[in-house]
């Protein structure tokens, strides 16, 4: 058995446990307070082109997310998100745990748009609803896609306008910008947003976002907000060493490019045998329609997650690639998928 | 200028004045554990054949609402509700505000329907999503509409077979159950709920609704929530004497049935001019489309609201009847229409 | 049996019941938004001498603590209180229900002082620790003390150098403001704090509470905070109408004097006699302390609370007074406790 | 410059680290159904002489606290702790962010004692106070001390007479069972509480605490609760592999004594030269008295942090060793010590 079931199945690049390992021990201080960190911070500062920014690393995802909005919402805002939005869907009401709505505008693509974001904030209109004022976009999306930096742009403009944070989770942001489409840079997420996270846990560490303030006014006392969700991690130089190695030597992206170069052998022979897929995707998660019947026979041999069900004989899957993933194995599945189409 | 903006724009019925007034130098035991509000539970527990519930008045419906739900639910469980759900819309997040997130379920007419519950629940699968435990509706709904004995019982069914609570929320249950098509009973309420409530502020009150809890598994500590989120109202037998007066001589429906009948004649009225309507509403808040022009010209003599735009040149108004609607004022309104027409 | 038991066991004063008689049939605005709520504001800003606020009635002071503090403050701060503190004590954990913790310092004379905030503030000193940020006091107290100007004007200084915001609790304010030792006024409680309010359940209303929001900062998107949390009254006119009674002709402070005069009667009687109190009030709560057995024997006539066990064989009783008290009831106690004297 | 400053200053014990390397390349199941999280919950079972509990692996002490806490209580439930507890102080107001309020009692040698927990109890009497429902304690405790078998014993007896859960916080749990004075076992603790956590942390992990929830109440659903909070590890069998080699040939326990032996060097070579302590602790925390003078030359070569003032001229400070504290640096600060002393 081979698993595509996630991004996350394996451990951390070799290099940061072998950092991990050099540094054991040294005598850190603790919370995210360290060199380690610093020197991390220092580092994606270069790779934003941006100095004035705040940078905290985070151990999960959904800890990152909840943070950030609940930190930068008053207690009657409320978040915008896609209806496949993560927050929506698959962080078990982490956002509603802290008080806040989200407010879910179907997109077929996985992409919000801007008049996705008017008609949102033209729906709510005074103090008997929730007031909207944030954001949440993916990049990637929850179903692959990404955004170019045109539509990144038209959506930064339409919340600037409207008086709206955009906060851009980036669990796999780094597979959205090594992929062969993209026309987006660090620095212009960075400019675009007014926070975002860098994602570690699915891109090459153990576990640990990094979280970037950009917008000033939602830095104050955020390590209160840490703290208090308990996500300040006591050995936080953990997470400083992570980043400190991913982001030497661009080590970062070239994990996502061979995740991404993974997912090119899948789709590319997915595709050749005339397989159509659910999104568009171009990274390193890709959505293949396959029988029943096709799928009953490739679970005996794939571990991967069944997205929805497509019509009364198919199904969408989800077959998700990592820095880890074997080229044979990829190879290996494509010739599975051959032998058993007719 | 008339208002027909909605049905709590006067004071009370003059009995419940009359009453208070009557009672206003007796010393009575606070925190709703006088002798009226244990009266008004008598009557009510004879209106609903049901002897072994716990009744608790509360001021006001977004806060019954809330204890309602969030004394019910587990920190990860959410409730169903209508995209147009009062709690999904109009309560400013009061819902997520105690952690819970409101599983929007589409329902035109406003009414949620057994497969939407099912469906509602197929899709919550594990730990990673929000776990429905509950399902709110409205009688009659926010769109006018009202359930029928039958559809009542089938959601109560399925709520029963999936382990889910079932809230209905009655702020004008009284419309609903004197409409000309009800076939539902107080006591068919009862049976067919874990937990309801009876409104009061839109049914003649000067504020006031009565919840009714007959699950007893819901039961215990309820007083606690009710301190705890600022519902338990120091003079609290000003809700006994107002549910007191509204249960004797069946002047609850009384009051509602004359609604109703004013309802009936600006129905009627539009209807013979051969204008449509959004839903099928035989309660107090009838929603007729009319022209934008058409709109501002019975602006300028009568109090509405705006429900939506219907298209380019059309909306959908609200027309809201109460107790104290004045039968003058109907025919008034549906003249006024007919001198607009062409 | 008399109750002085609490100063809400009646109604209303019938010049507050006959203003609603005659408003009944009105067509208002609902949500305080309507004219007699502005009636009520501005003869609340003559009274405070000052134009540049915001004021919003709300039903019940549990309610108004919880909105004025969880809209002030960010997630991770908390509120200053004495031990004693309505908040601390008799709100089933209102604000921390919020999530907010409320640091409660001793205060044996149940009043704040300038010192207990600067330890508290001292004491937490980082992000692992809450943040204060607000000092919440009540005049009167929760034991029928007050604060003198220069107590108040000391606080507010401390509060202002910390940086913190104070919060007055006015459900007793009237008793406080004509109680026979005080100094301070109605401009000065409003020039002295951030926000305050002016408490009409205890003080002759049928319910309903004046929260004064002075800093500007603290005002916005209030009205959204009041919705979420169920506090914003449909029939909002019904508590305009009372401030708009009780602020007309003095008459808000015409209730607080009888109530203290009656008060007066008590403490002078009972002292006369050689009794102790438990808390120097000069307001229209007294702490006297008896015997068990005379508190059983005097529990044959009158209705009152035990604050709480004095020694083995004595107790802290709570006798309170309101606008509604008869002056006979007065003597009678006392004249029964002279009787059960040996 | 040498650190006594926490027992998190290191990574993780080296055999710990050479597990993580091994499974690095393996392919598990995220969010801790993997086979290490399952061979260490065999471990942990083993080690209590429990079969029928839940082990739940959580990065960090503040979550596991958090976490338990809030599933256990419902809405307005409290939980009672010492003043001393770090749940009340030093968590951020963690406890009060999930909604519940911390009932704080004094406790000099930070223990709880039956009678603070009666005492409690006994102030709580009705709906208008929190309803204390669970009490917890920490072993060994904020300031070093532990408990015995016999009160422990006896504060569970009490905790099931009043139906009060027993929570204990295992973050130094080794420590105080490897103690001198030692006589619990961790049998004993599984046996006394509802549910306690063993931390990993402090006790030679890179991160960890394994919640055991031994009471069948309050198991259901817990992983609903792991998950929304932002705690469910995606590679959780990283805190797998931790406790499976922690709880390998008593390396758990080892790792303690270690920590312990070096804590007696101090406080035996501390004592010899007649200073005092402000705790009677024989754990791996320990809290001698020195001048200000003597704390300033000490930090030259040594970090620590300064528990709390204790004179005008003298405060207490906090020594803390652990698995990787170096004998020669105990004996080295004791001969500082001694060279600074005239």
């Amino acid at each position: 058995m081979y698993s595509f079931n996630n991004d996350y199945s394996e451990g951390a690049h070799p290099r940061i446990l072998q950092a991990m390992m050099e540094a054991n021990l040294e005598q850190n201080q603790g919370y995210g307070l360290d060199s380690h960190c610093d020197t991390a911070r220092s580092l994606i500062k270069n790779a934003i082109a941006m100095e004035d920014v705040d940078i905290h690393f985070i151990p999960g995802g959904t800890q990152t997310n909840l943070l950030a909005i609940a930190a930068a919402l008053r207690p009657w805002q409320a978040v915008i998100a896609t209806t496949l939005g993560h927050i929506n869907v698959h962080e078990t009401g982490a956002i509603e745990a802290t008080g806040h709505k989200v407010i879910a505008m179907p997109a077929p693509d996985g992409k919000l748009k801007p008049q996705d974001v008017e008609e949102a904030v033209a729906r709510h209109t005074d103090e008997h609803m929730v007031q909207p004022k944030m954001v949440y976009i993916s990049n990637s999306t929850e179903i692959g896609t990404q955004y170019t930096k045109a539509e990144l742009q038209a959506l930064s403009r339409v919340c600037r306008q409207k008086g709206l944070y955009l906060f851009l989770d980036g669990a796999r942001l780094s597979s959205a910008l090594t992929s062969s489409v993209n026309d987006l840079t660090m620095a212009g997420i960075a400019s675009f947003t007014d926070l975002f996270y860098i994602g570690g846990t699915k891109a090459g560490a153990l576990m640990g976002e990094a979280l970037v303030i950009v917008n000033p006014s939602l830095k104050e006392d955020f390590r209160y907000m840490i703290k208090q969700r308990g996500a300040m991690m006591a050995k936080g130089w953990l997470l400083g060493i992570q980043f400190e190695t991913l982001f030497q030597d661009d080590l970062y992206f070239q994990l996502a490019s061979h995740a991404n170069a993974m997912a090119d052998i899948l789709r590319q022979g997915i595709g050749d045998l005339g397989f159509s897929f659910y999104s568009d995707s171009q990274t390193n998660q890709i959505f293949p329609i396959f029988s029943d019947r096709l799928i009953e026979r490739l679970s005996q041999s794939y571990v991967f997650s069944i997205q929805e069900r497509y019509d009364d004989s198919h199904s969408v899957i989800r077959l998700v690639t990592s820095w880890a993933t074997k080229e044979e194995e990829c190879h290996g599945f494509v010739n599975a998928l051959k032998a058993l189409c007719p």
